[in-house]
């Protein structure tokens, strides 16, 4: 990304600082970090900080260690990188308290308790939500341009996987080959761990592949995602191998792409999240199937694989153009299997669009 | 892994719960919760968590979503699972004070500082630190058996690694036939993204495989690692591709090699981790380079690839038959590049051995 689009997304997120009343805020959240400097979207574990990000109204630092020193000067100039060495915290509270005397704010779900505590002795911390994802929700031009792409792969990948159901073969098998796929079409990293289940294993919403093998005559659903960019794509298909498929197996389909195609059709700006959610759900009630339709309609992509808007009945989002959303509705059930179709969405000024 | 070792496991967390004075720890730290459970080594992202573990004097119970519904029983009876709904804080409180009315620890570092605000509404919380950690710095027979196989897998690759070092080939290019290799001999996924540097680029601590081809002439450092059977490896050696290594690399590799020996030679059941550090470091002062060598000795390695005990100037760890920890000395010459060798130590009943 051109460093002037980081330094836009700074400013914006500097009016959100001041409309909040806080002289700066802290980013530690890995994503948020990535999409304001470009540094590090990963942490090298979830328990362990590739670095910080301060924000105040006249500036911005780069806080990390000696190891990513290098990676930090790629975006930054020097005088904008602190490299705290050893104790960690007293050198990083005193950092941020000469960058920032006044109110400091903060992640509430990116802080630990305890490292809440400890930077607390000296600073006037205060607990922040959403500051930074409220810009991320909206991608700008760059980003669709990117996610277009990495859809554009995940479609690639699909084009590809019928040939690979072949009878004999597991789950297991048939998930490496599409990671190669994947990798070998240019994505950095699958966006999750890819869904390949057999028949019953796909009423699982948390199936493994495994050894579950391709019969003659099964369903095959394929939910699967790379990263690609940086950006995250996320799709499921369901396949049927063999000559003809169940009844059961058509009729669910009629009614998920049915579902689905309802959820489409209330995606718009200014349209409410959860209403998209409900007229997939008003299809399947309508069959007497909405029992069967155990998850919300679907959820933000961009940076993460899950992110804002949710579409669900617990949603209170809105749509607006450049937010893109999944719509993937399914119907489960534990005796045969399922059907679950996964779709990217994204809003328009109009409407939306399918990735 | 046998249900019997975690119970074995969870009866050590308990005897701990009861000496710190606490009624019962809550488990949010996604590698503490598989090694007393057997239950999701991942969370799906750092910021979404599929699950946590309550411990107390007289049980145990996993909270969960619908999601993992399935997972969670074929570890644990169903009585032992609970699957919150929406809304998920007020639900989770009620369940955690009805079966912990006393006084419930957290793990100060794994729990955000907003659920713990979240949760302390109505319950009587105390932080903690390395409840479980403690338990896992000291791998059981079963673990050492995983760690072995897993890093047979990592030496397996290494031997095969020369002939990909072809020159003309990309960084990028080989660490993806390095992680082909990983996966085709069984690994479940690379335990940290692999590093493949040419020359200069071994100079830097977080070199990210890229465009750099490997040269007629040239040196290549792999530092790589798998994760097989849940238990993580991590090595390091540094090649030279071409008929005649230069004489500063000769040099280096000579220093860094001695340096490993004496670090190796410092661990045994009862010494400080500090002192194999220390150990490393004396070889580099005789050679007046210690200011080459940047970093600490090793870590330790296991369910993640760093965990207790660290070996470096500040670590206070006391070896322990059991434990595991890398001995990865490197000198790094901006330069020209750098060398670093990394072997995974064994600590044994009257020393250590390399695995």
């Amino acid at each position: 990304m051109d460093n002037l689009i980081f330094e836009r997304r700074r400013e914006a997120l500097r009016a959100r600082i001041a409309a909040e009343g806080l002289d700066g805020l802290l980013v530690a959240h890995a994503a948020n970090r990535y999409y304001l400097t470009g540094f590090e979207l990963h942490d090298p574990q979830c328990n362990e900080s590739a670095g910080m990000l301060l924000v105040t109204k006249g500036g911005e630092w780069l806080l990390t260690d000696g190891r990513y020193r290098d990676a930090a000067l790629r975006l930054l100039p020097e005088a904008a990188v602190f490299i705290y060495g050893s104790p960690k915290i007293p050198l990083v509270r005193d950092f941020l308290k000469s960058k920032c005397p006044g109110v400091l704010g903060f992640e509430d779900t990116a802080l630990s308790f305890r490292l809440h505590q400890e930077l607390s002795v000296g600073l006037t911390l205060r607990p922040c939500r959403n500051l930074v994802e409220d810009l991320r929700v909206v991608k700008d031009a760059a980003e669709i341009e990117r996610m277009r792409r990495s859809c554009a792969v995940n479609h690639a990948v699909f084009r590809r996987t019928e040939t690979l159901l072949v009878p004999g073969r597991s789950e297991a098998e048939i998930a490496w080959d599409l990671e190669k796929l994947f990798r070998d079409k240019g994505a950095e990293e699958l966006a999750f761990p890819s869904i390949v289940a057999v028949d019953k294993n796909a009423a699982l919403p948390h199936a493994i592949p495994g050894e579950t093998r391709v019969g003659e005559n099964c369903l095959v659903l394929v939910d699967m995602g790379c990263r690609l960019a940086g950006y995250c794509s996320d799709q499921t298909r369901t396949f049927w191998v063999g000559p003809r498929p169940t009844e059961h197996f058509s009729l669910a389909m009629e009614r998920v792409r049915e579902a689905q195609d309802a959820a489409i059709a209330a995606i718009r700006p200014g349209a409410h999240a959860r209403d998209a959610y409900l007229a997939a759900r008003a299809v399947f009630d309508k069959y007497g199937v909405a029992d069967r339709f155990t998850h919300g309609l679907g959820h933000g992509v961009g940076l993460e694989t899950h992110e804002a808007p949710s579409a669900s009945m617990a949603s209170e989002a809105v749509f607006a153009p450049g937010m893109v959303v999944t719509a993937e509705p399914g119907l489960y059930y534990p005796e045969w299997g399922g059907i679950r179709w996964e779709y990217m969405v994204l809003v328009t000024e109009d409407g939306c669009e399918v990735l």
